[in-house]
This record gives structure tokens, sequence and C-alpha cells, in this order.
């Protein structure tokens, strides 16, 4: 990634081009790779690079999960990926998935994992810790930072809101939205609705990176309604699963192409 | 590892073994890399393995942390290097410190990185999306998890802890013990005495991974009156840069061989 353009106006200049909210999450799963592809180790950079030459021009972003990579110690095949989607859609910016989440030198050596090692656009980051957590991440000025604030799982109620206090995702909103740095944006899943718009409410002009729609249950056009900034952006909607994994017992690559163009369509923007 | 045995049954024999409760960590910092090594990734495991077999005597398990490989691109010497103390020190488990988060079968393949990828006796894992997070782990039954519970940096505290309901810290204890499960522990810091000795109250037979002695000041013997269970033991106190990064102007091998020995002395248990 040159460093010339900061995260957020690398995003707002791909939905410029491409007019849609839309990520596409790379989670590669060896069980579903379709044919030619073998199932194995081996397959899942091509498979991914198949996946991005599909979906490139219905995507304004992409968003590789770490996880699917490590398990398979794939993680220089991670960073080729990234390498090729920058080289050759350079309009499109990627987040890396990591969910990291340490303090002090050790935080340092994860930004320098995600932004280097990687050279992702953006990566996700998890405030349990406290925002000693966040802060390395953002020394890197004009890469970006998505703070975990409302996943999309109930399991993570209990302590993502409280009955008794103001939730801790309000207390990630805020804080969030304090930092007024458009680089800077929140994780908040799409499948409580009424959370989304409070979150919107207490954070009204940041980027949201919102899971959830397709596989998940919610549904694209609520979360345009509900999660847009008042300027109709400031959203990534992204789908993994939902697009890339499809029955094989049609053309797998028209299916993918399919599947994607629909999901852009119900997440257009106006120009 | 081989799964005939256990985490905790591990642990509890490397104790006897070793009648220390003393944790290793190893975050290898290329800035402070004595000579004769290059301060260059290449490097970083033969310096490890030199530390490893400097503290094996000394020590009752390892913690390697991910951060400080990963940011470098050594995630095959990570592997490596746990294969290493493996082989060559059977008896003392090796605790990736990964702070993994994720739901679904992203954790699953977190468990997989943790578990078959890197063989780690045991992982640290991130409560802040949900039990759903851990859940994937203790599929492995024989592995270990210490689940973040109170980490020893005061940031963390508007997160961890709430004034008006019951900490956060205090639910994620006494869900954990709740689990009865020897395998699955806590992380608490040392730094706070008072919220050490509640989350031992909470969770009275939990194993404890304590970090916070050493460079971020808190006191073995302190840990040791305060964290232990009724046995005397059940914690394991994690020391990592006061004991792997000595003054040069001395023989450094000789320095970390004073040190771990100064530091296992006052971790020491009956046998």
């Amino acid at each position: 990634m040159t460093d010339k353009q900061s995260f957020h106006d690398k995003v707002e200049n791909a939905w410029q081009q491409t007019k849609t909210l839309l990520c596409v999450g790379l989670d590669p799963r060896l069980e579903l790779l379709p044919a030619p592809f073998e199932k194995d180790r081996d397959s899942v950079l091509e498979f991914c690079k198949t996946i991005v030459d599909a979906t490139s021009e219905s995507a304004c972003a992409y968003k590789p999960n770490h996880a699917f990579f490590a398990a398979l110690g794939l993680e220089d095949e991670l960073a080729d990926l990234i390498e090729y989607i920058q080289n050759r859609y350079p309009d499109l910016p990627v987040i890396l998935d990591a969910k990291r989440g340490d303090i002090d030198s050790t935080a340092e050596q994860y930004a320098v994992e995600a932004f280097e090692r990687y050279q992702a656009d953006a990566v996700t980051v998890n405030p349990f810790l406290g925002w000693d957590t966040v802060e390395p991440f953002l020394a890197w000025e004009k890469r970006g930072v998505f703070v975990l604030c409302r996943t999309s799982n109930e399991g993570s109620a209990w302590i993502q809101t409280q009955p008794d206090i103001d939730p801790v995702y309000e207390q990630i909103a805020e804080r969030v939205d304090a930092l007024n740095n458009p680089n800077v944006g929140l994780v908040v899943g799409a499948t409580n609705l009424e959370e989304l718009r409070e979150i919107r409410d207490y954070a009204p002009e940041t980027l949201l990176l919102v899971p959830g729609v397709g596989i998940q249950g919610a549904k694209a056009e609520d979360v345009l309604e509900t999660g847009c900034a008042d300027d109709g952006r400031e959203v990534l909607i992204n789908v993994s699963r939902g697009i890339i994994h499809q029955d094989e017992s049609e053309d797998y690559l028209e299916s993918v192409t399919t599947k994607v163009r629909e999901y852009a369509s119900q997440m257009m923007i106006d120009g």
C-alpha cells in the first residue's frame, strides 16, 4: 500500500468507483473449496485470487480473516493475497480481520504484523484490554483501525451490554467518535438493528464495518436504513460465506458472480 | 504434545519436578538481542532456544507470545521453538500467548492454529465476544485454555470492572469456575492484589496465569500469598523481559541464569 492516501480516503474513492458498500470477506474453508480446486492447503491462495477476480467489479473492499489462513500455516499466502489485491485492484482497500488485542510493546508488534508484515490497509482490534490496545495501531496514521464494538453473536451480550449501566458498546462508540479520526471505525453486527441505530447516534460520522448480512440473517436494506451516516455512506457491509462458498451443482464462478452482483445491488449508493 | 496427558496434569507434574511456579515468557525483542546474536529476524529462533536451555532447570512452563514472532513473519520458527521445547523438555508445558477472540467457525480455526499448527499445550483467549469464543477451544479436551479475566494494565479497568454492577472480571471468574474443568484457567494481572484476592475467592481452585511480576512492578511473594489456592499452588507466575533481556555489559547467559534462579526461588512451592 502506498501511504500517500489515508485509509478513509481510499474507502471514499472506492465508493465513488464502485457505487456499493459491499465488502467481500475472504474466509476460505477447505471443505467447501469447489472443483477444480483440491480441498487442501495448496489450493487456498489460488482459490482466493479467483474469488477476488470474480468479484472485483462489485465490491468496494476485501476482508480476509487471519484465522482461516493461520490454522493452515498459510501466513505467507495471506500476505501474497493482500499484495495481489493491492497490485491488481489498487483502488480496493483490504481490511485484515485479525481481532488482535494486547497492550504496550506487544500491541505494537501486532500493529507491525498487520501493517508491515501483511501491508493491510486496515485491521480489526479487540478493545477488552482497554485503549492501550488501540493506541499503538493509531500510530500508523494513514492506516485504518476497526474497534470491535457490538458483535453480531448473541453470546456477547453479557459483556458488551450491561442492563444497569451505560453499555460497554456505547462507551466504545463514544470514545471512538471522540477521536474524530476518519480512519478509526467500529465493528457493529447487523443482527440487532436497535443497537446499530443507537451506535450510529453515539458516533454519527464514524465508519462502521457491519457483518451479519447473508448467512447470519440480517438484511442489507435494514443496514442501509439504520446504519448509514447522514451522507448515506460510512458503512461497509461484509458478506463472506454468502458469496465465496456456493453450491457446486452449478457453474461455481458463475454462481459467485451472480451472488456478488445481487448483494452489491442491494447496497448501492448514489454517486 | 502427546495427548495422553491433560494440560493440568502436565502442569502438576512440572510443579513436582521443578518446585517452582515460575513461567518464563518468550517475547523476543530484536533491539534487545545480545551479542553474539545479530539484531535481526534470523537470530530469533536460536536466541529463544538458548534462553530455554539456560532456564529449563528453573522454570515450570514457557509462554511464547505470538505477536513478537508474527510481526517478523516468524510463524514457522514459533512452531519450531515449541517443538524444540516439547522434544527437549517434555515435562514443561508451553502456553501460547495469542489472546485470540472470534466466534463460531472462526474460533474453531484459531483453536486449530493454537493446538494443531503450533501444538501448544495451552492458549490464552479473549472473551470479549462471549463464551462462543471459548467453547471451540474446549473441544480440545486435554489442552489448556486461559481466559483473560483481569489484565495488569490500568487502561483496561473501564471495561473489565464496572462500578455499579458485578464487575466483568467477576462474571468471567465465576463462569470459568463453574466449568469445573482443571484445564481451563484465568489470566489475572498481579498489579492489583485486592482484585486478585477477589478472583481467587470466586474461583477457589482455578489455575491462574499471572503476569505483572518483574518489570511491571508486582512482587512474587504477594502473588503467592494472595493468588494461590488452598493447596498452595494453582498459579503460574509469568516473567518475560525481567529474565530474557539482560544488561549486555556482563556475561549475558550468566545474567539470565542468575535472574531465572532468583525468580524461581521467590516462587518455590513445597513438594
